[in-house]
């Protein structure tokens, strides 16, 4: 089941939670009830569909690896009843912060009906190779 | 100098003509005046304002490859002020389309004010490696 929240923040949080506890029943209630959802993951085809997304989550939290996740806010638009939040989510594994892998990148996207807030978009992307040369000016956003 | 468009789906047309084009200028008309403005493009770090976005889209140009760019819909969350389109992107290099890389998934956001819609997010992802295996029933969304 899914519930509303009264800010998307308040979907966001439940989110990061469900995703940090590996907590699947937890994950589903912070995604619409609408088979309009979509989850689009690094190493991962685009799914469709709360049923597909679901599953999509369950694969996810079967690798069953623990850590933490540090979310950092890039950029918010929303509206009354739209919000798109760029996030930079920082895993860390074994709680160690000396070796912790680059950011990934996400777009997430909640939407307000008269109940409340919910998640519809969670759009990740991988960073880009360790290798490949930083351009001067073209570095991440510094913005929060 | 940036534009306002009649519908996202104007303002839509004109960056993927832009893409094609290659055609700076007529990129930036697509996308928003504000320095909110976000890129992030697969093996590229995330980029944020005018002048970053810009300044990242003349250094994919200048790779000076050619191609056509079909653009699938897959789909839409709008509202009267905010769009988000999440599309399909297949480059066709040389014309050759028995050679196509398998399709990008990009979201594309767009905002109005009281002159119309502009850009304000483009978000890229890698397609999964090939050899990465596809579960049944995740594979990508035939919606359209």
């Amino acid at each position: 089941m899914s519930e509303r929240f009264e800010t998307a923040q308040d979907a966001e949080d439940t989110f990061y939670d469900a995703f940090e506890e590996r907590d699947l029943e937890k994950m589903m209630t912070a995604w619409s009830d609408s088979d309009e959802v979509i989850c689009i993951q690094p190493m991962r085809t685009q799914v469709q569909g709360r049923v597909a997304v679901r599953q999509s989550w369950e694969e996810v939290f079967s690798a069953n690896m623990k850590f933490d996740i540090e979310v950092f806010h890039k950029h918010w638009f929303e509206t009354t009843d739209l919000a798109i939040h760029i996030v930079h989510e920082q895993l860390i594994y074994n709680e160690n912060r000396n070796q912790m892998p680059p950011p990934l990148v996400a777009t997430n996207v909640y939407r307000k009906d008269d109940r409340g807030w919910q998640m519809v978009l969670h759009h990740v992307s991988p960073p880009p190779p360790p290798m490949m040369p930083q351009v001067a000016g073209v570095g991440p956003s510094t913005s929060t």
